[in-house]
């Protein structure tokens, strides 16, 4: 009943690079379009939204991108992460399989977010910027946005989707406590906010519109950029410390895994974990099955296009060629707020396209009783996002009982749940329903999108 | 701005002992009296609540009570904690003081709670207990054993304060994940319930009644055991894990504390850390001062009387010597719910009239002001509790600046506040004011203690 296992590293083993999938891949991914012009964009396209040092690492094809020394600093406060064997679960479902997980519940924050966080507001203060905007759904990467800024005197604005600004004001509370303003997203503040109220001025929101009124702001003010939480390449990257440490715990542990398993929203908390692990492959290591587990009622890897897209509502970002159901498409209100996202990281699509990943949807209501056998197994409550993992992860310890295998599994843990215990009273109250996109709009969605160059 | 430091100890650092701080008292406590007789109790009398193995180590004089080995398995899914240097805090208040922390947010509970929740439920186990009851206020405890409930697969069933009970359901929906049972108190599953609720039926609760509940159900069932969060001698042993790893923890550092600092509600957190360097002086090594922070809406050690008093409302417990506000006080309903206690525990008490430790009472707004300042310096928020501990080490700082004394300070950060957040939101919002106990409440309550024997 009572083992833990877990595998610490000291300060030294935080990883000194990110590590960068470009250098690897067999194939390029397809350049990111200016939508007017349609073609490839360069550096001083995206100049009014970031500093230039994070522009140079969206492109890079350098395998390892070094973490500047005050970046490794603030890591520290929760760095390295630890990874633990999930005994007490492996036996309560008695499966040969070994399951690990990696936690990154522990940072400040309680989520995987900071560490994308703190590298963007550091790089943002080295060009001496004075404020960032961003948008955020949940709140996870707002309020890491906020912790960062904080502590680098950078002042944080955040858009936060208005229905969720309502009904989840404790994020909302995090960020202000970190001294960050949140204004509830669509604004009166903005074109493409007020655009969306003379139309219905009580739209619920939605993180496209949120991104359109963050990006306007910042593409409208010198002293202002913009910071994103998910899907662009160089956020990505940020979060492969993740994968990079594991790599070395399981190494102590003397295991490799047969099996990846993260849960998928923009695509930065799979990608940190799973990245690393195919750089390996692709480097000529051992193979390993990867698996994203998305919200089937988000489903974008799975019921989505690959195509050229907007990133947000308002069609003011680039266009990015990714697995999407459309600018347009509004995803029902389930749970895992930070996997509502309309299209999925152009890496993680491509590595998609490369047969280097797979792809599974669940519900919302098998995903929560899977977070309860592992909070009530393991001891921590894992937030509605990452509880898709915990599921995926269990339906593969299950799979290898049903096959007689002792397989190696690994999932990342991206957060802790104790923002989020309404969704939890929900499920016990049997309030939680699997709810469906509609499909006549997700084929509206789909079809309206940009053809591709 | 960016400095972290961190001192991280392995898992071979987990202490193998609980320290008693009984072995090195110049004189023992006051015995606790049976309420009946006046006489001290022996273990036939608690036998009914505790299991014998607790009942031992709550008069045990031996100074190191070993851990067993499937109590230290559990405690590695979080234990060592880190010990942090504020750095960034000590430049914000341009102190000369070095100010260290240590942080026992990183359990699953996000307290320090399960370190003694963890260790009763093996007893309870071991002793073949197969439900236990327990009372919480704010939640912190009754979660934390609800945790430990479900490692050990023990029915845990908690009666919350009913006011807390509506106003505060997320800690109630992390005991339910848990598997716990939680039920308003007063509730009319018991005498002292219905006793209560005859003469108001709305009435909101107290931590005095809920306790009285869940000793009067343990009492009366063969199978159940009680569990007490604070207070108790085993409990304060227990918790010393904590002191024991910050002393390891500031040899690395090179330092040793010439203050620490500590919230008092019950007084376990506050032991946990003190009495490790405490039973250091009083073998002879180096002197230490020692700052119990008291809420000053419920100021046991500051205004309280050091007299014999029931731990309950509904005088079911025995009698213990403490400082206490009165059994029947009812403090008012301010934010950091875990120090709303009418009494001290007795060793705390005990030690603050054997002038080992000096008492200050704070008001809530100046603690969530200290608060805001952490956070917004280290990064980590602070449940409402800890902001005493944060508010009083800020104190000592600027104490050591105003005296150009570069002291080594050291408080214990006992929990995060993501459970907490409508605290802050009040806060921001204005409407927290420094409620003050009633002042004719307090001198009935004083006057209506039993005498002592």
């Amino acid at each position: 009943m009572t083992d833990t296992v877990k595998y610490v590293l000291d300060e030294t083993h935080i990883p000194k690079h990110w590590y960068n999938i470009m250098a690897d891949l067999p194939a390029p991914p397809p350049p990111v379009l200016h939508p007017g012009t349609k073609q490839p964009v360069g550096p001083d396209d995206l100049a009014p939204l970031f500093p230039m040092a994070l522009i140079a690492q969206e492109v890079s094809t350098e395998r390892e991108i070094e973490i500047p020394e005050p970046v490794r600093e603030i890591y520290k406060q929760w760095r390295p992460s630890p990874l633990f064997r999930a005994r007490r679960l492996e036996k309560a479902l008695q499966t040969p399989a070994k399951i690990y997980y990696k936690y990154e519940g522990v940072s400040p924050a309680g989520s995987h977010k900071p560490n994308t966080a703190v590298a963007q507001a550091f790089y943002n203060k080295e060009a001496g910027i004075k404020k960032i905007t961003t948008e955020t759904g949940a709140g996870q990467w707002g309020s890491s946005l906020a912790f960062a800024g904080a502590l680098f005197g950078i002042e944080i604005k955040v858009w936060m989707v208005r229905v969720s600004y309502n009904q989840k004001p404790y994020r909302r509370a995090l960020m202000e406590t970190y001294g960050a303003t949140c204004i509830p997203s669509p604004s009166s503040e903005t074109q493409s906010g007020k655009a969306v109220l003379a139309q219905n001025k009580d739209h619920p929101g939605s993180l496209g519109i949120a991104i359109s009124e963050a990006v306007e702001v910042a593409a409208t003010h010198d002293d202002t950029k913009y910071a994103l939480g998910s899907v662009l390449n160089h956020v990505l990257t940020h979060q492969t410390v993740v994968g990079q440490e594991a790599l070395l715990q399981l190494e102590m542990a003397g295991d490799y895994p047969d099996v990846l398993v993260g849960c998928t929203g923009g695509g930065s908390n799979f990608a940190g974990l799973a990245f690393p692990f195919i750089g390996a492959q692709l480097r000529g290591g051992k193979k390993v099955r990867v698996v994203a587990v998305e919200p089937a009622a988000c489903p974008s890897l799975t019921r989505g296009k690959y195509a050229y897209d907007f990133g947000d509502t308002g069609h003011l970002t680039p266009l990015v060629k990714m697995h999407t159901l459309g600018s347009t498409f509004t995803p029902p209100g389930f749970h895992a707020g930070g996997l509502r996202y309309h299209g999925m990281a152009p890496l993680v699509s491509h590595c998609k396209e490369l047969g280097l990943l797979e792809a599974v949807a669940y519900h919302q209501k098998e995903c929560f009783a899977a977070g309860v056998q592992f909070a009530r197994t393991e001891g921590i409550l894992p937030a509605p996002e990452a509880n898709h993992a915990v599921k995926g992860a269990i339906d593969e310890a299950l799979r290898c009982k049903k096959e007689g295998k002792s397989q190696v599994i690994l999932f990342n843990l991206c957060g802790h749940g104790h923002f989020d215990m309404q969704a939890y009273m929900d499920y016990f109250a049997g309030k939680l329903v699997d709810q469906n996109y509609d499909e006549a709009e997700l084929a509206m969605a789909l079809a309206g999108l940009p053809a591709a160059a």
